[in-house]
């Protein structure tokens, strides 16, 4: 599993002032738990900043990555704080991420095929939001085909089929998860990723949601997540669902976790 | 979820004495909390007494079913457990199980046939245990060709492809769980069942594996389980995992689940 570690976001009170303050030893503290919990990306979001969101951001991922030898996930729609991160990041970014509507197509397209980027591709078009797995699969699809054709290879592209709250419709669980299984079908190489915790919305215990919602979704072949790597109990549940899906050569990297710790109840 | 509790079982040291002392109050309780807490049948199983066992195991259906309104999973490959179990046994019970080994079929078939019976169909033939997925649908479409044949209709069939250890071989996971993909989506109307805990064995942390792997196994359509109603985080994954499966409508369940305290995190 690919992990993105999502704490370092200004939409957090705690980030907000630590990047305003250029607060340098709480954003290097945070990356360094996320990276020592298994982050393979360190996700940076200074979106709340609209003015100065470039200047931020660069800091943001100087900052990361000089604590850390982790590469950043760029997590902005704006293609002008996105220049300014891509100036000074080391290695091989995530930008995170595109989409088929088409002023951010447009406008992220040259950065994304610039370099060597790997790009989070969200099922987003300009008819909004997807609602059934058909829709997500006509989204990837074009998403694929043109990013492709821009060099991208499919290892570089990471589907976002997007997550709707249960809560609103029993079906969103079930398209989401039938999009992941059929994206792996397809397109083999490409990544499937989200940002799982929209299933629980509007509910309670949603860490339980998450947690059997993340579990489901390894079953259906999703190989990458953006999550708080610092939750103990979701990442023992992705230790163990992806050894029960057959990721895990003799049960080593579920047998390491338990020996250090990682997965003991609290 | 069709919840087999799975307590009464005479391997447990408390429930073989239980039986031998015919402490009818251990076993009304276990059967009453198993019932509460959510199971639709109470297994009930009396195999370590070879020469008795079709005694103890009239015994425990009158037991159960005079405590509970619930019906028993008789648990048995014994042809004359079972007929005693079935001279008492009120409403349709569900005879766990018949296979495809030869003298197993042939002596259980009189009895699965003759009356209104449910019936758990194990994945397992004359050639041992089944490996890959299609070994598990071969077994099942001859057992579901020949119990239809019998006039079992397919919501009285209760397919179990049997798990076998992640720690022994990584495939065995996905060779189960796409045994169930495939058997839901084959064969409408009938059901899948699993005592799912064998995944673990092994293994430390067993019921995180358990958990993770239920809900990975509803993700792929498993609708029956046999398993400890009483253990809670067990349970509560399992409603978690079919609200996010689109099996509740409105969250429902989920919701009285959460109002009843059964969510609670211990």
């Amino acid at each position: 599993m690919i992990i993105i570690g999502e704490l370092i976001n200004a939409s957090r009170p705690t980030i907000k002032t630590a990047i305003e303050t250029r607060n340098t030893a709480a954003i290097e503290r945070i990356a360094q738990q996320q990276a020592a919990c298994g982050a393979d990306y360190i996700d940076v979001n200074a979106g709340v900043f609209v003015d100065d969101e470039p200047d931020h951001l660069r800091w943001l991922v100087q900052t990361v990555q000089g604590a850390t030898d982790k590469p950043c996930a760029l997590d902005s729609p704006n293609p002008a704080a996105l220049a300014a991160a891509l100036t000074v990041h080391h290695g091989a970014p995530l930008i995170n991420s595109i989409s088929l509507e088409s002023e951010r197509y447009r406008a992220l397209l040259p950065l994304v095929s610039a370099g060597d980027c790997r790009v989070i591709a969200l099922c987003m078009s300009d008819e909004g939001m997807p609602e059934t797995t058909d829709d997500r699969l006509r989204v990837t699809d074009r998403l694929i085909t043109r990013l492709s054709a821009k060099n991208l290879p499919p290892e570089a592209i990471f589907v976002d089929p997007l997550v709707q709250p249960i809560s609103m419709n029993k079906t969103y669980g079930n398209a989401f998860l039938d999009a992941i299984e059929q994206i792996m079908k397809r397109f083999p190489g490409v990544h499937t990723v989200c940002g799982l915790s929209n299933i629980s919305y509007g509910l309670p215990r949603r860490g339980l949601l998450n947690r059997s919602f993340m579990a489901m979704a390894i079953a259906k072949g999703l190989d990458s997540a953006i999550v708080n790597p610092l939750d103990r109990t979701m990442m023992a549940t992705i230790v163990a669902a992806e050894t029960c899906a057959g990721r895990d050569d003799f049960c080593m990297n579920y047998l390491k976790s338990y020996r250090a710790g990682s997965l003991d109840e609290r």
